[in-house]
């Protein structure tokens, strides 16, 4: 039988003995479906009165924690061991995400990084300096735009590797991308159709057309969009360091002719997202068109998922001068979405040089990569049938294949030997019409030089020996 | 003269010269407007060509570093040393918030929590064990939803301290509530008209407003929400648990026919937003609307921004489960915006029982406080001329003064002598005509309570003492 003291003064009796009922329920010493005593039976076990036990039941039953059957009697809800179930289950899906690099699969189509290549012992000490040091600190809340002392890492960056001059006052810290485009829709207004790449990365047009704004996809020629088909345009959002999925590097004519189009009227913008920017592999980092723009006619963004890891949820976004007062009457009154932690320890990340240095790193590990890549290929029964388009930047490279196998074939065959990726016709808005090219998007950020082997040998029997 | 050692392998002369000329200006061991050498003397100084020389120099100029001035020469850019005064200058506000609690004005404006009572080196001992056992898995991106462990620990508090049974798959994580509901707008749709609590908090009403989506204002009466004022209305948001700022605590009747009204028709919905329900100070806390419906017509959100502090961006949404595949297939590509790591410590926070026990001694701590605030009220002259309402919920009572005193010039004069403070009436958000009623908001959150006196002391300066 439960014994319990019920002996705390202030407190009714009902409500004491209701809290170690509670207790023991969630403790596990009250077994799910397991049966609870009649309230008479409690009552004159622990000499108090029917109508305390009637009370801390009820309340009980109300919150769930019990249940009763007519008749029967009471029960302890089973609630809590569902639960912990659910707790075990998860925590395998979690190591098979952590085994993501021995899977059983061959991933081109993710263009995540690989965060084993990540300093993470730098980046814990730091975690841990900032605790010691900013303390009690961190508990105080931000300026809406962010971290000063991050936005002015950031912007010294920026000058230093970007060789863009922006004002710490400029930049605006959000929880990825994703959150600051909804953010630019609505210091633009609503009534704005977006211009979108086509083909492009879908994720941008998803989030814009889940903040129920018209979008319109425009083509793309050699050099990136394609301005002519601006009409009825006024904000129009490019990736001109290197375009998704086409692999496009805007040349500095085109930027300047889409600064010429943003100059014609007042109200035109341009969205310049510069997302993986930084994977520049020859030569130094191209201007951006922010860095050339002279009328305030461009706003910037950028993100930390490729260059640190895609969990950290870090970008920024860099607005001209003549919008920050709107955007604080307008959207000033948002909280910036990033802890002060996180933004405190990357700061000093890049303060202390490291993220340059992991930048350079990496940089020289790809690039390494990507040699070996080309030469497997060249080196393999592919290399006659294979055109390679990678303009040196960012993280993946178009592989043309000239087959008669239809795309959806090699897609399954490659699918069904493990092989993830995708072609370039599944990133067309529309006009699927003259997509007979059999052009796959390589991601090569996270597979290693034997698993590209690999992969190769799965697209020669493909290709080559299997006849069905 | 510069001189520099340009002996890198693999790396062009202009290049190894532009990078080590970019770095002594970064580390201002090259002044801002400091001239450099002409193109001519440093090539010959260096033993290299004028060509690299000009590369070099084109680079610089080309990214802000340097600037030339035309039959004079090459200098250094200010921009360097402009930055840092900017840093200097951020320090200083930085330090003026930390002041914050012994600043010359007492806030009763700000519904902010006082961050020195959180138990801040228990939460930096939770950090620093999170760093060590979870290393690199910190850098593996979360579900869409959040980490799991920590719905989980959210599941269980909602159940064991709030008798809500949801199951952690139900619960979404976001950075702040403003953020969660922008999701809710684009999982319901943005041809809603929104009904609002009117009078009410206004920056509920700012995010809609800042969605592009239509709200509708509804009057409260003396238990909340007027239903029969809601025609045409499908969606509703409201704080039942306790109103802003009209502190309402929405009686058990109500709640049920809110929900009964939601009943009615199938797309009807209510949001209930129960931010501070935690601080409930009379008998255990009141059932959510949530927890007592049975049909799936209610989204929950709730947020540690008071229960923690208002810097961990950290908000949680419940939704039903009906809506979870329409969520999944509509915003699941949206990344989850809170950082692993705050969720894992937090999660740790609640599982080990640290963040029920730093509840309970708030809710120690506020019960004293406003004890003696209402002690220190009787006692004064104001006594009987004021009229306090307090439901015994949360963090904020309405003080009505029986006065012929406008109020602009209560607020005025009560602004002058430092006290910061609001009427009802600026939460209104139509029918100014019948607000004659002399009607403030205390927020006692940050207020101690010798500021409290002082406060006391000013408003009965105010009301009895100058006449003019």
């Amino acid at each position: 039988m439960l014994t319990y003291n019920l002996d705390q003064k202030n407190k009714s009796l009902y409500l004491q003995l209701y809290e170690k009922i509670k207790k023991d329920i969630l403790d596990n010493k009250l077994e799910a479906k397991g049966k609870l005593p009649s309230k008479r039976k409690l009552a004159n076990h622990l000499g108090i009165a029917l109508i305390t036990v009637e009370n801390a039941y009820e309340q009980l039953i109300a919150e769930g924690y019990i249940y009763t059957i007519e008749k029967k009697g009471y029960y302890v809800s089973s609630l809590v061991e569902k639960t912990f179930e659910l707790h075990k289950q998860s925590n395998n899906d979690m190591n098979k995400i952590l085994d993501h690099e021995d899977s059983s699969y061959y991933d081109l189509k993710s263009a995540e990084v690989d965060i084993n290549l990540f300093p993470f012992s730098i980046w814990s000490k730091l975690m841990r300096q900032v605790i010691s040091e900013k303390n009690k600190k961190l508990l105080v809340k931000t300026d809406s735009f962010g971290v000063f002392e991050f936005r002015l890492a950031i912007a010294k960056h920026l000058y230093s590797y970007h060789g863009l001059v922006v004002e710490p006052n400029q930049i605006i810290i959000g929880a990825g991308s994703e959150y600051l485009y909804s953010m630019i829709i609505k210091l633009l207004g609503f009534d704005n159709i977006f211009a979108l790449e086509n083909p492009g990365y879908k994720k941008i047009s998803k989030v814009y057309e889940s903040n129920n704004v018209k979008t319109r996809y425009i083509e793309l020629d050699s050099d990136g969009i394609d301005i002519t088909k601006l009409e009825n345009i006024n904000v129009v959002h490019v990736s001109p360091a290197h375009q998704f999925p086409t692999g496009i590097v805007m040349p500095i004519k085109r930027k300047l002719e889409l600064l010429n189009w943003a100059n014609e009227k007042e109200n035109r913008i341009i969205i310049e997202d510069d997302y993986d920017s930084e994977f520049r592999f020859k030569g130094v980092i191209l201007p951006s068109i922010m860095s050339i723009d002279k009328n305030e006619k461009v706003i910037y963004l950028n993100t930390f998922s490729k260059t640190i890891a895609p969990s950290i949820r870090i970008s920024y976004m860099i607005i001209p001068k003549k919008y920050l007062s709107e955007y604080k009457n307008k959207l000033g009154f948002f909280s910036c979405t990033v802890p002060s932690f996180e933004q405190y320890t990357l700061a000093r990340f890049i303060d202390e040089g490291y993220f340059e240095r992991h930048l350079n790193k990496m940089k020289t590990y790809y690039r390494k990569k990507i040699g070996v890549f080309f030469s497997l290929l060249k080196e393999s029964r592919l290399n006659n049938i294979a055109e390679i388009t990678y303009k040196d930047s960012g993280l993946h490279f178009l592989l043309k294949l000239d087959t008669n196998i239809n795309n959806e074939i090699i897609l399954k065959k490659a699918y069904d030997r493990g092989v993830k990726l995708n072609s370039l016709e599944e990133y067309d808005y529309y006009d699927k019409s003259n997509k007979k090219d059999h052009i796959f998007i390589i991601n090569f950020s996270l597979i290693s030089e034997l698993n590209f082997q690999n992969v190769i040998k799965i697209f020669e029997d493909i290709l080559f020996e299997t006849k069905n």
